[in-house]
């Protein structure tokens, strides 16, 4: 298992080109936001727009949609309970995150069905929390996954639904084999996230820690690496994942040298002076 | 009485243990906030993000869904008005905050029974605010305080209300045999608050000042309460209310070097960096 | 004509005692803030809570409500369409302040007519913005003015409006007559606001500039003048007036130096600071 | 083709001068904000208000109203599906902003088409976003335009749409020749932007770079632009559009050495602060 290390960022974060324009640092959706978790998917979409995406509109409820405007006016807002825009809106875009706070009711269910079937060849799908148990339960619904470059993003009792591994045995073969038949890229979140990749190879996350134990911060993340993944092209992307990660956790623990605990909106508000210590390299 | 110094902080914050999760670090349910009094239960949860709670949901009106979410995107939210997802928040809860803005109206009691009522054995009810004037007015509630853990923040006013004595008798003596009757910690709050134990020893609070008398003061002390009972678990629980209660004098205090009045604002903000002071010891 | 200079905020702002509770700060009740002009009345409610009022009401449009709790969590909220609750509200208050974005629609009236119908023989009352214009339109509502404390913040046009003396004509002496027949202190705001007192003396305030000239500056002064007068208890309060005054400019010309214009937000953000500077008098 | 440098800064940004109101900084309206694209037209009218307009007025749709209040209070609002008052509002400014996160649906074009209706002969009117598009595809409301003031500000998709020229044959000549049957400046957004004038000549702005390729920057441009030109009372006025091109980068630049990528709320963060540095020339 590949342990990483800081040289990830100097690899992943490069200048970006002069001539360029936002569409080269891609078009993002996330989509999640019931009443009860809206903060998630605001938490994922400002995480992404700090993060470098170029354009990010965020699928929710409309009862999120002052929320989000406060803390990121930059956000262009999608109401996701309207089936024809959603599904267009997913065509559109370059990386769907879908799951922050999506919850596990019926309609959550028709909103991911819908992002998932209308979602294209070419794109990075990431799935976290709740989407992640609505596949697990509806199986029927993997079928849209093909030839999609997916990215699962589980903590572990997720990573037991989906994958069918008790939390008590997931070890790394057996974790390797389920996410392999997966077809897909799994950041299984943990004390020492490892990533397992498409190539049978994993990676691991030797830093971060218990001051990110607070809500919110797997959101974070998931707009992090959809922000990398829009801007930075690798034909080896599962390497910009890596970086994504990486990055995430140890904003959290440089700032964890001041701060007891360090919160998403913490690491939100770091992400563009951190990523601009590796433009040198 | 013991009179309360820094101590108490190096001896209840301690470093995280490596190996855990958001769970580790306490599930608080805050419940309050009526359209009137939406900014104390916002303040309340506020707080507990910023100290530390691992995770915070809070019951509230609609109204104050958007505010919620723009001060503390990090919180979770319940509709107060939601008899079941409340009942089943609060059963499946650590801390249960209720009060901060809560109100005295019908409602209100129907909100408070509701808690209480689902509460469990082994929680933490850190009951505030206008819950302590329904309570003195409803006292058939009281038989649901049995063998619950729980704290009352009055101050002198709500504290001649649940205890019967007027704020000019209010003396150590007859204070502590009202709360002795009570089978519950009481924070008195006033200048130099006390914290009355269930063993009948009390803790004097020797900080804090006229710089605090604002708005949102002691909502944002239900909040710090509520985080570190949530994380930092301790046999002699009271010690952990006793240290909460001297962060938030004592983070109020240092600010006042520098500010003429201190916010609850300015308390919370300050939480994260003030709290990292003490993981040395 | 005295010319204010920094003496007056040595004078006035004075360490807390140390035995105090919120009612000693000053309860204040803040009316205004229609559909349009919304942020007017939350600009004075935040500047009286961070000039250090005790507690303070906004009495505004539901439609304000959120922001304005995103924008001060401290502050309490009345829909001011509650006829019953804002003349409650109105009794149980030390200072008044009404105009700030109430607009001079029927509604707009009937709302100052309660407010002014329900304030008490001893109370301040701060009549701002459009609330002046109403009043010089409705003549009738001057009777509820009557042995009230009332200051009148005009600008030179508003001033025009309720003195009748046309901006060109507005001298010193011209002014100071109307004013004696108003009973009531005016501050006439300009380039070189002028303090107009009950007995015949004014006040010049040398400081401010054209860095001021920016929507929401006179909206930010009534806040500031309601928490002094609800804070420092003075005899002669036209003196906290003028402090009020005073420091509401200091900040801004301090922060001048450094911003081309300065918003009110800025003014309220730096109050805490400003005013800590002058408690070692 | 001339090549802007700081120096149009320090020729534009004067200090105030002393005995000034609001009135003489610029009544600015901005006009935009669909319930998808509400964030463009909040960064439009923050942007307005920190670059030092008098007084700022959003029409926009009504589910803005908390999110413009809550990033800055200082704002007015407007119902943009309230025809008589927008048509009111758009006679009494001094600039209009019109695009921004507009749309091009129906109501938009109804929308576009009353604000261009009820401008004033020397008013300046600032065309950007969907509001190009909808002009190109409405050519009737370009009789609205005459004896304007008209500024469009598209990037190279926006002007292929209004002038006919494909992006890759978008060369200087081209360029001028549509721009001068427009009768409009046109700051043409990209790689080195360039800015047409009316007389024929060109500028172009040699700083801004990769680190702006982010969602909401035009919206934001468009703010400043308004208030330069309600401020700073040129003949020739397009020196101010330059200047407040020039200004919008200029800082960008500055943050995009500590910050990878610069938001619009960044910018606008830093305009006082920056302008403060040019009254001294």
């Amino acid at each position: 298992m590949l342990q990483l290390d800081e040289k990830i960022l100097n690899q992943i974060i490069k200048p970006r080109p002069l001539e360029s324009h936002k569409g080269n640092f891609g078009k993002i959706l996330t989509v999640g936001g019931n009443q009860q978790y809206g903060g998630a998917i605001i938490l994922s979409t400002a995480a992404a727009i700090h993060a470098g995406a170029g354009l990010v509109s965020c699928a929710t409820s409309p009862q999120n949609l002052t929320a989000l405007h406060s803390i990121v006016p930059e956000a262009m807002f999608i109401d996701f309970n309207n089936k024809k825009a959603v599904s267009q809106a997913a065509e559109k875009t370059n990386v769907i995150v879908v799951g922050p706070g999506l919850g596990i009711d019926i309609p959550a269910v028709n909103i991911l069905e819908n992002i998932l079937r209308n979602s294209r060849k070419n794109q990075f799908l990431i799935i976290d929390g709740s989407a992640i148990s609505l596949l697990a339960d509806n199986q029927k619904l993997f079928k849209f996954l093909k030839e999609k470059q997916v990215i699962f993003t589980p903590h572990q009792m997720e990573w037991q639904r989906i994958s069918g591994i008790k939390i008590a045995d997931q070890a790394e073969d057996t974790n390797k084999k389920q996410q392999q038949k997966l077809h897909a890229t799994v950041v299984l979140k943990k004390y020492h996230t490892v990533i397992y990749h498409l190539d049978g190879t994993s990676s691991l996350l030797p830093i971060g820690g218990p001051y990110m134990s607070t809500g919110g911060m797997g959101d974070t993340l998931t707009g992090i690496i959809a922000a990398f993944l829009g801007q930075f092209h690798l034909k080896d992307y599962e390497q910009v994942i890596d970086a994504a990660v990486y990055c995430h956790s140890a904003i959290a623990a440089e700032l964890s040298s001041s701060h007891y605990i360090v919160l998403p909106t913490d690491i939100i508000g770091r992400l563009q002076e951190f990523m601009a210590q590796y433009t040198n390299s």
